[in-house]
């Protein structure tokens, strides 16, 4: 007997999730500790690599294959490989809509445009940085005209490869009732009592600071076994095919940024080390969506580690390691200084009442720019008139500035968005949660994590593609997406930590 | 006009080059920092970019750009251009002769029994790692069988790979002296004056060690902007494409453990940084032999990093960085220590005196298991025997017997003979280079490094694979090899070190 097309099928996207996986780890690579004189092969070997990857994905025997498994009876009683062969014909569809050239041309420049952008920011220099900019926009133009269908606007047509049917008119509607009772809550925490920004600045030397993440991380569930946290200039988290790497960032004048950055990436880690082992290479051992994978980093970052119980549990953690400089503060007062709202410049510093008119700015910005309605030059400019507006900011330099991501310099155009999906999702879920595992916070204060982490892994990470990620919503939580429930626990949280 | 055969076939290799490098990045990251749960993944990423890269080197298109640049006139006026069709006609041969299925499988087996024997090492348990290396040896007798032509057997097949021309009776023909007078070597220094050991047994921080270390590399000129240094079980030396990686271990109870490993390994990666760049990813910038690589690692090690010059200049370099266990050792001292000649059981902690010793077993042993002389379950007894015979001494077990060294586990057979070659290479080059420039010991005194690793480069490094490695011999140094001046500069040394 031949094999059957789903097992060809399934061997195929194998081998491809084995070349997808390597490019990850040369990313990887490429922010932690290449030497920078290897950035040029570096961008050819990724180039390459996306190339032989977009050729198995375009492979017309897919199409073929696909085909056969549509028409297979008998795999309609497997809900797993219907699931798989209705996302992968999603992945083929979308994916023969490329030319070759194009793709292994964006590996390259994001390659490339990464690395400049890197000296530019450092350099707080975006004319360093406007033409590789310029270059990346035009393919992602390139890119959205490839991919949008009838209906469909270039924002959404890249959107849609983040987040499965977000687009811009639907992304409107929620963001302007959301910036609304933001602003607002904003405003009634001015007649509140601010906590003080004390503990933050005081100095600890990274190794200790890195010994405490680590403690964190560790109580938090993270299997090294499986995965490693590294240090980079942007924090991330990538999945290598067997394991899964996260990134930190140490600053002497920030003590509390490498925690919120490991929280964050650790979320993400937790979701990859989550996904079904036997599944891995095909979209039932993928996550689902950017927004879901956002809602895992923000809900660990944001619902636990400012939580009171947390810090409760992880004040003695941080006097363990961070030492003395512990001794002036109780655990409400680093919880209410972990949770003060301050409008900023800088994006991953951002409290939870501003972070998501951070991201509002970026989202009017991609699409003016992928629309043609804002030129790459004009950029700086309207950034900065954007956070006078918006957050009542001034920026001083482009490194504070529109160079602060990393995203658009690797083709990341419609992907902001979905950070703000992630609060919304993180509260739902977090909600669900703690109506059926109880007191949450008390777990939390007892430095018990476990039932949090299966709860999401037996409801979220377990299920990968199987659901799309709306429908995963409402299996989890009861009911589709809303961001009543994130404003909700904004509220009451800010609200009791500015006292009113 | 359609493009010469000779540039389709430059931009092919320079493809396969993209992939080779991509491998010895992941398995470079699997032996410094990978999850221990990543192995299975890992294993079958290198077996795929090894088959893709084997079918890119036996692309039948490659045997038509060879023909048509074989007989392409106007390339006979480029010698670059005829040495690098001479030496693909040689690589495609090669790999023509070998099935796809055996790359795929070497290269699967070499990864996971790697992994085994690193936890059969730890737990001096060979019975664990037994089976993996009968898989091994089957595989590599396979890959022999289909590589030897007429005349050869398997040990000549396999050794060719790593240096052209060796063959298993050119290799008795030179061991049988060689012995003999190391043998005669060492007994005469039982009657001198034997150095104390006990410098290399002060305890040392891991810290310190590695800014000691860190400070010798990059004296002798080791570029950080196109390589690493990090730390594995096993130091080695890979060049990931565009840049060269380093490890080494530290010992808390041998501290000069490091400073030879990496300055070994620095040797390695100073001919890897000073291939011509404008090559790369062609033979002509590719490294010639193993035999030559090695001459490059001892010639680092031994003759620069174990002479009294060397010890004049690190004296105040090591009190610095290792502090005051430096304090009562003169720099005579430290490099009567360092040349301290001791049969032991490990081979990389050899001295120079009976390094060839553990060679000549290795070279025993996998000529008899190639040619079915010897099972896999006798090893460990024949291993322990030829250590009685060849160096007088006993192997309490097999971590310190035959599970020491990583080689065969990785499938390279017929490599260990490139050992002894290097360090004959390396005595004769050194030689022809105090011809030239002068008093090399007075010069490393004085912390000039640079001389002598300029005159490698030109004379060795520049030529990549332009000529093979017996007629580079010849051309650096005036003479075909021989194990004169190699026996000359041991004596003289020893004698000298032993107040003869």
């Amino acid at each position: 007997m031949p094999p059957r097309a789903y097992d060809q099928l399934a061997g195929h996207v194998r081998e491809t999730f084995l070349l997808t996986s390597t490019s990850a780890l040369l990313s990887w690579d490429q922010e932690t500790g290449m030497p920078p004189a290897a950035g040029q092969v570096r961008a050819e070997q990724l180039a390459l690599l996306a190339r032989l990857a977009h050729a198995r994905a375009t492979d017309p025997r897919v199409g073929d294959w696909l085909l056969a498994c549509e028409q297979d009876r008998a795999l309609r009683d497997d809900p797993g490989a219907v699931a798989n062969v209705r996302e992968l014909r999603r992945d083929f569809d979308r994916a023969t809509r490329l030319p070759p050239a194009l793709v292994a041309e964006l590996a390259e420049v994001a390659s490339l445009a990464q690395q400049q952008w890197a000296q530019a920011r450092a350099a707080a220099d975006f004319a360093r940085f406007r033409p590789w900019l310029e270059r990346m926009l035009q393919l992602q133009q390139q890119q959205a005209d490839c991919l949008a269908v009838t209906g469909q606007c270039r924002f959404d047509a890249l959107a849609d490869l983040y987040e499965r049917g977000m687009n811009l008119s639907g992304l409107q509607t929620l963001f302007a009732p959301l910036r609304q009772r933001l602003v607002a809550l904003r405003q009634r925490l001015l007649a509140g009592k601010a906590p003080h920004r004390a503990f933050a600045k005081q100095a600890v030397a990274e190794g200790r600071q890195e010994a405490f993440v680590r403690a964190v991380l560790a109580a938090f569930g993270f299997d090294p076994q499986r995965g490693r946290l590294d240090r980079s200039a942007h924090p991330f988290c990538t999945s290598t095919g067997g394991d899964v790497r996260l990134t930190t960032r140490f600053r002497t004048d920030n003590v509390l940024d490498a925690l919120g950055s490991t929280m964050h990436e650790g979320g993400h880690g937790l979701y990859e080390q989550g996904l079904p082992l036997r599944h891995l290479g095909t979209p039932l051992g993928e996550a689902v969506s950017l927004g879901i994978h956002e809602s895992q980093s923000r809900l660990w970052e944001n619902h636990v580690g400012r939580s009171r119980g947390f810090w409760q549990w992880a004040r003695p953690l941080a006097r363990q390691h961070l030492g003395e400089v512990v001794d002036g503060f109780s655990a409400t007062e680093l919880w209410r200084e972990q949770n003060c709202v301050e409008p900023g410049l800088i994006r991953v510093e951002a409290d939870e009442c501003t972070y998501d008119l951070h991201v509002m700015v970026r989202f009017e910005i991609e699409t003016a720019l992928l629309h043609g309605q804002l030129a790459v030059a004009d950029l700086p400019a309207c950034w900065n008139a954007k956070y006078r507006d918006h957050l009542g900011v001034t920026v001083p330099d482009d490194a504070r500035g529109c160079l602060q991501d990393v995203h658009w310099s690797c083709g990341l155009f419609g992907y902001f968005p979905t950070y703000t999906l992630g609060n919304l999702y993180a509260a739902q879920l977090f909600a669900a949660a703690a109506r059926q595992l109880g007191d949450l916070d008390a777990a939390f204060a007892r430095g018990e994590f476990a039932p949090l982490r299966q709860w999401l892994q037996q409801q979220v990470h377990a299920h990968g593609r199987r659901y799309p990620p709306g429908e995963l919503c409402e299996r989890a939580t009861g009911a589709p997406l809303s961001p009543e429930p994130f404003l909700h626990y904004l509220e009451q949280k800010l609200v009791a930590v500015y006292e009113l």
